[in-house]
């Protein structure tokens, strides 16, 4: 009996632990992005993994076109300011679904400071114990260009 | 002994599990406004719940109530963008209590894009296993059209 | 091998309690500057906590120094508006790291309605099994007045 319960408690404790591997992956995604930390961004994709952007940013298939894109988005932009909302995360097994809320600021080479606001759909898969975006979709509420927005201070003025 | 080191790890668990539901109602609260997703919204509020929105959107007892507001606000406004900043929750036995900010970008019919800011005071409970909101309370910082604010792109936009 | 089962499961609680109680002073911190709660705030920090705003903000060092600075903020600024994005969060032992980006609106007296966006970076100790800050700076991407932008509800209005 004592080991049916440890089963169910290892079990519970996956699902948990699970949980807060993706919302790690949420986070870096974020912060990788923001930081232009190529080398962090590429860990939490997986080989295959498709990333679909929309219609304004194009969608992706593989770590190679996905890193590709992420450094275009770079060029074509000066900076970037992402925010992840509060996600939805359902863990089953070795994989999971989520959707979370992003507010994104970016300085687009062409509009100049714009406002991006949107979900994103997402998957996860767990290989050899290690969970990692297999497929995250975006749906762009809005993408609105500002006007006079001119940072004061801070590492993105001037 | 191992069945009280058991049950203490019971009642540890039970507190993550519970704190991961709530999170997830606070997220599904913002999923649900924005995707007009009546039939989920349903699921997250109590027969019962209290939601009180302040003096600009007034407040509502009852399911029926909540859902017929929440009609109302989705025919006052083109859509409706949230996200719920990192919330502070306790949880207690089969109650909990909670705060999170919310950002809430809007397409209001009369004044056009707003933005919202302000913080959401919630109690929860736990009913047959279920958490779902009892009262949720709107303390609104500000309500504020914004100007020469048009989406260029996104599903908003046009 | 009971034993050896009960204190891996306690090991994996302990970081999920750490990762929680983090989450929570997290979420405290912008909670507390936006309620202007010094009490509450004034729990968050180490007594000998480093806090670096940078160059606009500044940078203080103890529990004295950091609540001054606080009050400085809250006479410089009529109302603030925090949003804290989901963060990420490596315990290890009773020390942890994390970094959260933020997504903050003030009224400053002087330049009115200002935007300000970043990230912190943050060190946690845990003493006599309480977490508290230790470190937290602030890597600011952009402080951006904002104009035409009036409040017409909210308790920050008018």
């Amino acid at each position: 009996m004592a080991v049916s319960v440890d089963s169910s408690v290892e079990a519970r404790l996956d699902q948990i632990e699970s949980r807060i591997a993706i919302e790690e992956l949420l986070a870096a995604y974020g912060q990788g992005f923001d930081q232009e930390d190529a080398d962090r961004l590429r860990t939490i994709w997986w080989d295959d993994a498709y990333f679909d952007l929309g219609d304004v940013f194009g969608n992706y298939t593989g770590i190679d076109a996905i890193m590709e894109a992420t450094a275009g988005f770079w060029t074509a932009m000066q900076w970037m300011n992402h925010w992840m909302a509060t996600p939805t995360i359902k863990v089953s097994g070795d994989r999971a679904t989520g959707a979370c809320g992003v507010d994104c600021m970016v300085h687009d080479n062409e509009n100049g400071p714009t406002m991006i606001g949107g979900t994103y759909t997402d998957e996860f898969e767990r290989r050899d114990g290690v969970w990692k975006f297999s497929r995250r979709a975006f749906d762009m509420h809005y993408l609105t260009p500002v006007k006079d927005w001119t940072p004061a201070a801070g590492k993105f003025a001037g």
